[in-house]
């Protein structure tokens, strides 16, 4: 990775959750040297400690340029993320993990975010968007997909000044294709301290997370999977 | 257009800014016989009292299921409309309006706008986005082009279970080809009236308009061409 270090110091906006996804998309970019933004959003999430988690990830890796946005998605109900009734599933198996659009499915949540990320790279000159979704050990979320991030990528261009004016932009997801252990073998690699991070979608009042949630589930394996420790779990 | 009536009543989101073009196509959508919900976004701009104006139209076509939503753009800068140090520009001719994109473009303003309705269209399982971009008498925004709203209704298919589960999304820009009169003799036809909405980008602490602004201007032609009387201007 190293080899691939950019000269330049072009700008990125990256996507920053508190999550352990969205943690290795930034240090990954960071150490491809970009200059980066980060943007978290508050939209209503029940997990809201997550974005403690993205302020803390953000100044570990030196990002000083960090919005945290308000858009309240709750207003339009309709996902367990954002509705207290409804239920987040709990002790699903791995196989039933990405089986159809579970009901922790907020309704159009990346379009919403990498929308708010690309206002924000236009009033950065950034060169890129960067987001942490992948697709192998993910919750089965059609916006995850690499054919929605290339739609996407399409439309940053047709409707930006910089894609009139033939500027580039790209839309990065570096863990598209890696597997939950192969993201954490790259945090790890590149230093970054996921004991920062929250991936839990059901926390307790204190932030604690479950250990059922899909993504609770998710996590665990993936860092039993890396042969690592899981600080964030060791912590509790 | 009552030949074209839709038998069925399916769902659709409008996105309503309080303006001329967005009403029309409200009335648009509900000729058409669509369910509508209708969706304004509080965004920080400087004529914020349009979303009056959004309400007034709302209730005068019926709508109902009306959210106002809070984003707040101005925290990323760069635009007249939302940065009171940045001048709205004043007394351009038709010409200069529409060359190049103004310092009054909100970066990805419509993307934002758009990935909100389709949020909103998700919880309502809505077949239809409606958005009143139009790109002859415009102000030069790139995210108002008719390739722009192609890309959106791709990437909304992607985007959503709607989607996935293979629901009819439709992506109408019933404007996009018309002139501003056609789209105000479009209005009238249809009983609208033009008196609720508001168009200025810098009007005084009344709401009233300034009459300079490029959004003045073309409404102003719009009005003259048309060959009808303006009755919002009439009444200030």
């Amino acid at each position: 990775m190293k080899s691939d270090r950019r000269k330049d110091a072009a700008a990125a906006v990256v996507l920053l959750s508190g999550g352990l996804d969205s943690a290795t998309a930034a240090a990954w970019a960071r150490d491809r040297g970009y200059r980066l933004s980060a943007l978290s959003i508050d939209y209503g999430q029940r997990h809201r400690c997550e974005l403690d988690s993205a302020r803390a990830v953000a100044a570990s890796l030196g990002i000083t340029d960090h919005i945290t946005m308000a858009v309240d998605l709750a207003a339009f109900g309709g996902s367990a993320l954002v509705d207290t009734s409804v239920a987040v599933p709990k002790g699903r198996s791995h196989d039933e993990i990405g089986q159809g659009v579970p009901v922790t499915y907020v309704p159009a949540r990346n379009t919403v975010f990498l929308a708010l990320s690309l206002a924000m790279a236009e009033t950065r000159g950034a060169e890129a968007l960067v987001i942490g979704v992948n697709t192998i050990d993910y919750s089965g979320y059609p916006d995850c997909r690499p054919e929605f991030i290339d739609a996407f990528a399409t439309l940053a261009r047709l409707a930006t000044q910089a894609g009139v004016e033939g500027r580039p932009l790209e839309v990065l997801a570096p863990l598209a294709t890696l597997s939950k252990p192969e993201i954490i073998r790259l945090g790890l690699a590149l230093g970054l301290d996921y004991g920062l991070t929250t991936s839990c979608y059901d926390p307790d009042a204190r932030g604690r997370p479950c250990g059922a949630c899909d993504s609770c589930l998710l996590r665990a394996a993936g860092f039993a999977a890396a042969g690592a420790v899981d600080p964030r779990a060791a912590a509790v």
